[in-house]
């Protein structure tokens, strides 16, 4: 068996406005460790696969940047013509490297996420590769809930599978993101786990589910598995027929062939601004400062991105996000920095397309 | 009688920092009205002098700017080569104008305070003339005060002067400026205004009042009303023996021969962000944008300064000052804003001369 990472980087960049943009969009910024959520992501790719067999998915308006910053050569830098959501992005990922692999066995991971035990994940990501090979099924690692967030989906965790794959479980159900109340309970009942979107799984298995619970989106992507190199008219004409649908919807909370593997390390989809000052360890004691020149702060509590050079003051301020991206500026109160993307969408609608 | 204004323009800008600057003090911003203080300043002046008779007294680093924004000719333009105090400006002032004008009286107007009602100042600086003119005193308005502010001082009215000069009263004493509870009892006392540093006297009896009470003062800058023309080296000479003393010390609370004119007008020195929030109308209902591109503000009670072209973003916060001045950043609660000129201080103390 070969493992190999898949890096979906498809993200639309608005909930980290004005640091994140159209054309600059979440994996880029530079924002745990002084490294881009991306760079981070493609060590834990190199980590679990070798350098040779880690992928990118990406839209042609980044593809450039993403080699760049990868490093990747162009034939796994895989440029999808238009945006399909993640199900298309996995079916032509599952499509170019069976090509080249037959019995690969794919790790899903999208690109702006924050996972700061990368050993950890390692070891759990080969268990789950394992249990994918050994009884072709398509396993979801699950993350542990550490708080009643309704931001997420969740899973709701079976009875465990068997010796030959210790810790592994069935899927009872996948729940869509619930009400504060149900996240609660969801919290207290340990019986449900965050589907944080890594996936395990056969080249050839989850072609097989897609080709039984998405059929259209099998049907137009098939060309793409048919011959070494791809046009780039063909790309677009079988793109242009794919449904847009998350691989969730399409084929996990469909396939019967799911298994859940619960994890145990920290993970973060770092969706707001709020959570990501919660992975910095922003609070009522302390400020970060991710970017630029703070020269004044007597409060506390505030996450703050500049640019270098030009100086940033708070005064008597806290709990605030204050963002300096040179062009466009952002003071929001933390705790309200999930209504971001209504700015986005303010701005897009007085068509401001140069600040978003 | 010819009434002559002379405007003094000494600020060092650090109150309103960032927008204001030492090389762009108060008296340039922008801030009511679209309208620079300074021009609006200069708008009274004309008013109660006339064209001819607008005199500003200000340092070496502003005196091109001024002379470009006043349109004033550079002989009514007096440059000071060092920074000292008030007393040294008026007596500057009072002599270069005696030798054009001996029976001048002055209207001394600080460049940077907010009069909405100019007809009614115009009127009252008259009546405030002719007083002087005719009783040989020295004239300050006094404004009523609206609230219990410890930040001005104030005047401790006495009995009227009599029917020749109606509603002209003696001044009891000058009070410096009191803590909040001696602000509170002298808001309820009816007795006590505050001092608007606005003062109306002959420039003959100035000169006398000055020899009298300030005799240093008066033997350093005699020189500069000896002749015609004044060399910059005997400038230079002249002030750097002057010593720097406000003039309400060093005359005005001394002096027996100090009057006042309570006005009824609105007037502010526009001291802080909060201050100009107040005269801009900001409150718990709305917002006010001084300058820049508001894209987006979904709270209330923000003043807000930036850049044209620069988006701002406002989430969830209210009460704040936000001002973008290209070069540096502030965000400050508006009831914290006389604390800003810490922030000058501290970025002094870093050395960061280039954002002060």
């Amino acid at each position: 068996m070969s493992l190999h990472a898949v890096i979906l980087a498809g993200g639309a960049g608005e909930r980290f406005w004005p640091a994140s943009r159209a054309r600059r969009p979440k994996p880029f910024l530079r924002v745990v460790g002084g490294r881009t959520l991306l760079d981070a992501t493609c060590l834990r790719a190199r980590k679990v696969a070798g350098e040779a067999r880690v992928w990118v998915v990406c839209g042609r308006e980044h593809a450039q940047a993403i080699r760049r910053a990868t490093g990747l050569p162009a034939s796994r830098v895989l440029v999808e013509p238009t945006r399909r959501n993640t199900a298309a992005a996995v079916a032509f990922a599952a499509l170019r490297i069976s090509r080249v692999d037959p019995d690969a066995v794919l790790v899903v991971l999208p690109a702006d996420h924050h996972i700061p035990d990368t050993a950890a994940f390692a070891r759990d990501v080969r268990r789950a590769a394992t249990a994918a090979r050994q009884a072709d099924v398509l396993v979801t690692l699950g993350v542990h809930p550490t708080r009643p967030d309704s931001g997420y989906g969740y899973i709701d965790v079976g009875a465990a599978v068997g010796r030959a794959h210790p810790g592994v479980h069935r899927v009872r159900q996948f729940v869509e993101k619930p009400d504060r109340r149900v996240a609660e309970r969801y919290l207290r009942s340990g019986r449900h786990l965050w589907n944080a979107g890594i996936f395990v799984f056969g080249a050839r298995v989850i072609l097989q589910e897609i080709g039984a619970h998405a059929p259209e989106l099998a049907a137009a992507l098939a060309p793409l598995g048919a011959r070494a190199r791809v046009s780039a008219a063909q790309l677009l004409r079988c793109y242009g027929r794919a449904p847009s649908v998350p691989i969730d919807v399409a084929v996990m909370e469909k396939s019967r062939r799911v298994w859940t593997l619960p994890v145990r390390w920290r993970w973060s989809d770092v969706g707001t601004w709020e959570s990501l000052a919660g992975e910095l360890g922003v609070g009522p004691g302390s400020s970060h400062l991710l970017a630029g020149d703070l020269v004044y702060d007597d409060g506390a509590g505030n996450l703050v991105w500049g640019r270098s050079g030009r100086p940033i003051a708070l005064l008597g301020v806290s709990g605030l996000a204050v963002v300096d991206a040179g062009d466009a500026l952002l003071v929001a109160r933390l705790d309200r920095s999930h209504e971001v993307r209504a700015i986005v969408q303010a701005l897009k609608a007085k068509g401001r397309l140069d600040v978003t």
